[in-house]
């Protein structure tokens, strides 16, 4: 009993590109329209998803790329069966901070050498492990020293913003990449303008 | 500077085979033998993947299949990279209390109507993120009616321990079905037999 008409959004972008401050307002938009929607993130956005989570994004885990990639895809398998999914099919909409994509820029085209290797092993998971992809995804592009200088002005690191300004480089042309090998699902946002210009922005791709 | 001398072996078997005892058996003759080894185990086997044992043979965990199987890659890379292939590298062997073959047998084979579609996800996360099977299998093998009695008589059951005898049944024939596909890999050990009549079998297809 799925219903087509429910939306399944994700939100992309880097460090300090204001994509909660995108994601509250489109939130506000859907809720003048009546249109029911779940807000969740990436990782995590279930109860089991969340504690991987935790492992995650903790400052003194140290893991190598096959495990951190496995344990992204494990909390998303979750995500996807116990969230996404189950709202999809009941016809409410999915707003999600973070999907595939960011796994693809961070992990993936974030290495140094673009890493081949590690985009095969993503395309693999992808392929036996993610069932349904975002109908759209709304990528906050923004030059990478802006965005790390908002950041700053945020509270302690977590293990990824720990990292140096090359690898955001990096995971922004990644997300330029993806952009641009799957325009019909994710769309560029300029993300340098005030909050209603991006809400106007996001607004006009989604058509609703 | 990989010493192929070392030898990985790894133990299989289902519930109250007298695995344990097989490997404290072993490890004796091993020690007696002046051989090197690291014991080990899976799931866990590192420090971050014994966290992500902790939760995936705690009873409360309820988790779909795919988040499973993605826990338990997860957990092995980790495994790999911290443990088994450190020790082989310097020369050490490995004595592992499971592998990739319980993964098989137990999220794969064990299932009703024999899922292919799992299997076929295992063989992909295998080829991806498995760089080195063990040189050496040792299956014990015991009727699964004498394995749960003896089991039975240890303390309260794990998460896995809980099923019922029908899936131990389908368990024991997914460990036969990969010897049967890997003969020079899975040699079945008959573990009916006292403890020294185990151990027996296990250094004559050792050969040390």
């Amino acid at each position: 009993m799925s219903q087509s008409c429910a939306k399944f959004i994700s939100l992309e972008g880097s460090e300090g590109v204001g994509k909660t401050t995108a994601i509250n307002e489109l939130c506000q938009y859907l809720d003048a329209k009546g249109i029911r929607y779940v807000r969740t993130r990436e990782p995590g956005g279930s109860a089991f998803a969340e504690k991987l989570r935790a492992l995650l994004l903790d400052p003194d885990t140290a893991i190598n790329v096959d495990t951190e990639l496995l344990l992204m895809f494990a909390a998303r398998a979750d995500h996807l069966h116990q969230t996404i999914l189950p709202a999809l099919d009941a016809g409410v909409w999915v707003v999600c901070d973070r999907f595939l994509d960011s796994t693809l820029a961070y992990q993936g085209y974030g290495r140094e050498h673009g890493d081949d290797a590690i985009l095969k092993k993503i395309a693999a998971l992808s392929e036996h492990f993610v069932p349904r992809l975002p109908d759209m995804t709304l990528w906050l592009d923004l030059d990478v020293q802006i965005g790390m200088e908002r950041a700053a002005k945020r509270s302690a690191k977590d293990r990824f913003e720990a990292l140096e300004i090359a690898f955001f480089e990096r995971v922004r042309a990644g997300f330029a990449t993806q952009a641009a090998a799957n325009p019909d699902r994710i769309h560029r946002i300029d993300a340098s303008g005030a909050p209603d210009d991006v809400l106007a922005q996001m607004v006009a791709v989604l058509g609703v």
